[in-house]
């Protein structure tokens, strides 16, 4: 049972419905930026963080007292549900995984018991919604299962993914019985998060840019779309997917299953406007526009805003997470920026 | 004046002529993967393999022995360049150079006397020839303006380029008038190539996916149309625009004013047929099809022929560098591949 929010703009233009201003929330928003994360992460790990329910709260929450943004995510990592796979993940800061024979997987995972092994993200979910007191939805969110893999494969961020690009063009049939697997691992993770009460979910393809659009549509966009059927009970459950890098595949990725879809800024909105006339988009300012000029940035607010229409279901985001050396105040410019004009369009 | 070549294929297919088979390059085919490369780098530093004529003369022929490609292309790096501009440029492997302050941009920078600063680009150019012995066609090439700029203010390469984007949203004047300062210089550099006699060049932008399609059209677009109408006068000319990701913004390239457009491998092919049905395109196998097996080789290789079609212009290539893990016999089966699939398409 999802708790009623007090601003509910985000869900209500995730699903298509007329809103009074366009809502904001911003990729990275709880991290990076704000003064209280930079000083509880003075004292504590990012894994304590992201684990402990009372500072998950806290450093969920913040953004949105200080930056007035229409919707929390769940402070979190895309690499946490592998821990309960029994794969052991560092952060220093950028993850290191011990990385995975290929013709070990997926066997050699283990399949998480979801309500013991992840009792921890139940009791973060529940405290952060303790903590909002309904005043916006809650995102929950997971890594989607392609990028997961590349992780797996690679042992943590890499530049060129050769052992991910060496497993999918020379054993597609073991790749994608991998990305099943871990569909149903990232279904259950999103389970949990879903039972606990967030009001809607993102799967992040974060490295869906090392796809053709062949093998996005014959690798990614399936494990995706297995991710969201299981979901799928929930009809109004807004269900969002983000493959930076692909947007030359967008037409392809409502095959993703996903009742939005997460623009990254190298993608015209008005382009992904006019491919999907009623299907409700998130995204997607240049995160450089945040570096500028307030003229520059109200200027790139006003193309996505227009590029999207008010008609049609917009939730504005940056098209990719907020650069660290962003001013808290050019954020919260920004948001405030989102709702004058957006409002003014509408009148 | 340039000399005829006994296999034209590659010129031919760039003008949208009809030839018998599909011709093929492959970027990054003169380093990396190649036995001979590999021997010579052993014993000579990078910038002496580019700028002595002799050693850039082998490195730059030995693919077309070893790999069967219709084309070679210079062995030489964007940022060369700089050197005559007073920006030192060290290779470590990667590029550093010493990090430009914007407000001191473009002043700061001296304009390089052609003749007399590049005259050693011209005998790489020179030597090139005469071991070609008119084969095949020599491309020659350059950074495409934006990309340039962006080594300048970030003394390197970067993740977040905080300071190429900090200077375009803020001082959007100042940053056009930087890349038209960058685009006279990159005629004048490719200037010395075309008088020596290379057939062909090529704009790499190679940090175009930073920049939204409205900023693609503001800065990068004009910047490089900038560089190509100096080099107008020789109509048959065939010269390309590669742009890596920037493939959702395709629609917009022929503002480069290139003959040819390059496509990195996260566009379909067919796509970028249907989008453009007479212009010349270029590209664009995944590269990470050459870590897998033949059977899938073979059948990526075919859908971007397919893609392309034979009537419109095609040149093969890779949608990016040969990954250096790539085994040599793999890319030599990849070139026997396109040749010998073309022609049975043809058939």
């Amino acid at each position: 049972v999802t708790v009623a929010c007090a601003n509910d703009r985000m869900l209500r233009a995730a699903r298509g419905e007329r809103v009074d201003a366009t809502p904001v929330w911003i990729m990275r928003q709880a991290g990076r930026v704000l003064p209280g994360y930079r000083s509880l992460r003075d004292r504590h790990s990012f894994l304590d963080l992201a684990r402990r329910a009372e500072l998950c709260a806290e450093v969920t929450v913040e953004p949105v007292d200080a930056l007035d943004v229409d919707a929390a995510i769940l402070f979190s990592d895309i690499l946490l549900p592998l821990e309960a796979m029994d794969v052991a993940v560092d952060f220093r800061p950028g993850p290191v995984l011990e990385r995975q024979d290929p013709s070990s997987l997926p066997e050699r995972l283990r399949a998480p018991d979801a309500a013991r092994d992840w009792s921890w993200l139940d009791a973060c979910v529940h405290a952060t919604l303790d903590r909002l007191e309904g005043r916006v939805p809650l995102i929950g969110f997971a890594g989607a299962p392609f990028t997961l893999a590349t992780y797996l494969l690679e042992g943590g961020s890499s530049k060129e993914h050769e052992h991910t690009r060496r497993m999918m063009h020379s054993d597609p049939d073991r790749f994608a019985e991998l990305l099943a697997f871990l569909a149903d691992r990232t279904a259950d993770w999103l389970g949990v998060q879903l039972s606990a009460g967030v009001h809607a979910v993102q799967l992040f393809d974060s490295w869906a840019g090392l796809l053709s659009p062949a093998d996005l549509e014959r690798f990614a966009l399936p494990a995706a779309r297995r991710v969201f059927d299981r979901l799928a009970a929930r009809a109004e459950l807004p269900t969002i997917y983000f493959a930076p890098g692909a947007g030359a595949a967008l037409a392809s990725q409502p095959a993703s299953g996903a009742r939005v879809l997460g623009l990254d800024w190298r993608v015209r909105m008005a382009d992904a406007r006019a491919l999907f006339p009623a299907m409700p988009l998130q995204g997607n300012l240049d995160p450089g526009a945040l570096l500028g000029s307030e003229t520059q940035l109200a200027a790139r607010i006003r193309e996505v805003l227009e590029g999207a229409g008010a008609e049609s279901g917009h939730v504005f985001n940056l098209g990719h997470g907020i650069l660290p050396m962003t001013r808290m105040e050019t954020a919260r410019r920004c948001v405030r920026l989102v709702h004058d004009l957006s409002r003014e369009m509408r009148a």
